[in-house]
């Protein structure tokens, strides 16, 4: 294991002075050299899978499967925003040839680098939302240099990742700052690299008390930066009767394996499901608790995690009218190092009086809020904040207009018949939500569109084809995708 | 002449109640209804532009060819946003078929409105950027309801303009509430707009103290919402020695006209030249000179621009080493209420020693800023602030890359071998530019990429053909641009 040095605030001035004389270097690199970078990235990451499984296994408790899954895909995020980059569709990039007759000059835009990006990586995701994640892939492949402050739930980890991305940017012959990988036992460090001046962009996932603090402390700058945070959501699902009927098991199956995978720890569990009080709902959850029942005991990511679920679940159970489902009252009496799923129960109306309940518990738990009718059920919705994803089970003749739209006012991700686990990279996924789900609604953290976060339009207006940057050249040398004159097209202009 | 009722912050609840009952309605409307209402705001701006220019002209002090070609540009603006929700470009539509190897689900992405918008208009454009500008446009494109503060500079403008918007919501069979306009007297009014929960963003154009004041309340919100000011530029124009020798006549013509075209009136006014000290840079200054003084005296908008300008412009003045350009001596001892475009001079060393030299000082006045040397251009050009536009006038072989380079790092728009002023509303038209120009770089003002500041993407996972939008169905009823598997089409889906 490789010892760990710990960066002060003291040194922030210098290690942002660092990023920002490699971010002019890589900006200047060209559009390819940004999707080389990624690909090496990737390979590099494959060529020590082994080695990075094994210690991200020992600092998390995920097991070797899942990891070696979420490996896999952060390889495939890198190639993919690699591919953004290759094909063109990062920059965005809109000709409009000049009009003799309106005076309109010639205008070329294309996204360009914000600058240096400071990302807080996940403690859920070693490699997915982490060090090589899906925040510095975004950042490289808009063109930015990164500073990642390492989660020191996974310090090793992060630690191996960085010192691959190190070898990559080598191997592609770019400045090694371009990555700076820092350790820090303090908020100070966090704060100071979020106030630098020199930092032009904030990502970070995690708590709601963690983002918000980075988005007010990057608001109140001098000169405010964009800060992305993907923060908590309870990820809500709608069940309604006829479905409860149709498809009792499989629903039951569906929603336990969302619950209790990975010991509930993805920013997309299910923590509230609601539906309609009556037999179907009984049945269902009698399945559910059953299934529930018979997942192992698991282990959380750390310590600090499973307190933080262990207080917010006792405090959920604690509230009025809330009960542990059925077969699980048991469990109530767990001791504490014990994780097991757990499903509580409570009335709509107790719900909507108790803004606690609204609360994501990280973690292995979900709360079933009963409803007394389909105007409860809108009313439950209504009151939501703002989500990751909304989840709705019906048959298609049993669906509210008015629960569905007040749904899609509330989610980044409207799912029919489906769980909200299973986040794909993809270019239409969105991950992303209303606040609190994210700071932004109108970004999202996964996808090729996340580079945007962290890229800016820029448009040339009247340069000579020669002095143009080689993406907005007329003969297009790059065959990039571009809007001209409107029409999408990969031709030269003549 | 319409007799103004004022609003008071206690009626904010009211307004924004029923302007978000309003925005439910719209929302179901669908995209093309929007593109029709944009029209018909168009159509019903024309069939009163005589009334309309007459009661501007009293009120603004422009004159009524400019405001003749200023509203001409609010309805082709309206129209062009109404092409952006009529081809699709508005909604920015991405589907990804099911993969049944990676087991990737049916995802459909589509871009929904934020909510209701609250638009503070600009007094120099009481057209274009107000009541009915590009902001009001743009968050009608979006889908979202608006909420107009009248500027006070132009009331009774703004009041018909909001009566011919009022109009035409009526024919397209909308809920007159989707466009409520307001005036208020105090800025609690304003303040309690963007602090009410249900606003969703705010459109501000106007002066760096208005728009960040504006920021830091939204962002000071329990739900932050976002904030789209312009602020100030001062659209620096950087001119190369070569330039100033092959086209000195040219030069002082187009940058004379830009200085003091509509009295200095323009977001891109050039409010700072800069270039090397030497023989070419003597000739062109009394070039420019004289042609400033043959410039008749100018009217401001209203008063209080008027005592602004005055003021910051003596204490510009008034700063160490700023001498007023040769000819316009005389100019120092002005009546304050004579406006006549300035030149004053300085030398690189003071300005970059004296940042209050780096504001803008709102009107017709320019800073000619004289550099010893190549580098000391750089130095300029690297202590500005965030730009809406820079400009660079060479010739080819002498343009510096370095210099260009950071200031494409400073603006949103980079000219060559031409003025700032003059924004033609098209796609590849970019409108903004790093803070302070704008509260999001990322963000543009003007043409239908404006449109995204208020919408966010929506992700439809699993969903029936017959439960999707219509913009989503597979046949493509509405015949709009869609990227499909990441290819553009407007095909149907098999």
């Amino acid at each position: 294991m490789n010892s760990i040095k710990y960066t002060d605030p003291g040194s922030v001035p210098q290690i942002m002075k660092r990023s920002v004389d490699a971010f002019h270097i890589y900006k200047g690199a060209g559009i390819k050299k940004r999707a080389e970078l990624l690909n090496a990235i990737s390979n590099e990451l494959g060529s020590i899978s082994s080695e990075l499984i094994e210690i991200a296994e020992t600092e998390t408790n995920l097991d070797p499967a899942r990891l070696r899954a979420e490996l896999k895909r952060t390889q495939f995020q890198l190639q993919s925003y690699g591919e953004a980059c290759t094909n063109g569709s990062a920059l965005e990039i809109r000709i409009d040839l000049p009009k003799e007759t309106s005076g309109q000059p010639d205008l070329r835009k294309m996204r360009v680098p914000l600058g240096p990006v400071v990302v807080f990586g996940a403690s859920n995701f070693p490699f997915a939302y982490s060090t090589a994640g899906g925040d510095t892939a975004s950042a490289l492949a808009a063109g930015c240099s990164v500073i990642v402050k390492a989660h020191p739930a996974h310090a090793q980890t992060s630690q191996l990742v960085a010192e691959a991305i190190g070898k990559a940017i080598e191997y592609c012959g770019l400045p090694p700052d371009l990555f700076i990988h820092i350790h820090a036992h303090s908020f100070d460090t966090a704060h100071a690299l979020v106030l630098h001046p020199l930092t032009s962009a904030v990502a970070f996932t995690g708590s709601y008390e963690g983002g918000k603090a980075l988005f007010d402390l990057a608001s109140s700058r001098p000169v405010p930066i964009p800060v992305f945070a993907e923060m908590g959501s309870v990820n809500p699902v709608f069940i309604m009767p006829g479905k409860m009927r149709s498809a009792q098991k499989e629903l039951a199956q569906v929603l336990a394996a969302s619950i209790s995978q990975g010991a509930g720890q993805f920013c997309t569990q299910p923590g509230i499901l609601a539906a309609l009080e009556g037999e179907e709902l009984h049945a269902l959850e009698e399945e559910l608790v059953m299934l529930l029942h018979e997942v192992p005991f698991q282990k959380m990511l750390h310590e600090g995690i499973e307190r933080n679920f262990i207080d917010k679940k006792e405090t959920a159970l604690s509230q009025e009218g809330v009960e542990v489902a059925r077969l699980d009252n048991e469990l109530k009496n767990l001791k504490r190092s014990e994780i097991k799923p757990i499903l509580a129960t409570v009335s709509a109306k107790k719900y909507l009086e108790n803004s606690l309940l609204h609360q994501e518990v990280f973690g292995p738990f979900s709360l079933l809020v009963r409803c007394a009718s389909l105007v409860e059920m809108r009313q439950v919705a209504a009151s939501l904040e703002g989500q990751l994803t909304a989840s709705v089970f019906a048959d298609p003749g049993e669906l509210d207009q008015e629960l569905t739209s007040i749904l899609q006012g509330k989610c980044g991700r409207f799912i029919y018949n489906g769980v909200p686990t299973g986040v794909t990279v993809s270019g239409a996924m969105h991950h992303g939500g209303p606040f609190p789900a994210t700071t932004d609604s109108r970004f999202s953290a996964v996808g090729a569109d996340g580079i945007k976060r962290f890229s800016r339009p820029l448009c040339f207006q009247n340069w000579n084809d020669e002095l143009l940057p080689d993406a907005l050249k007329n003969s297009n040398p790059l065959q990039l995708l571009r809007t001209i004159n409107d029409m999408p097209s990969r031709d030269p202009i003549d």
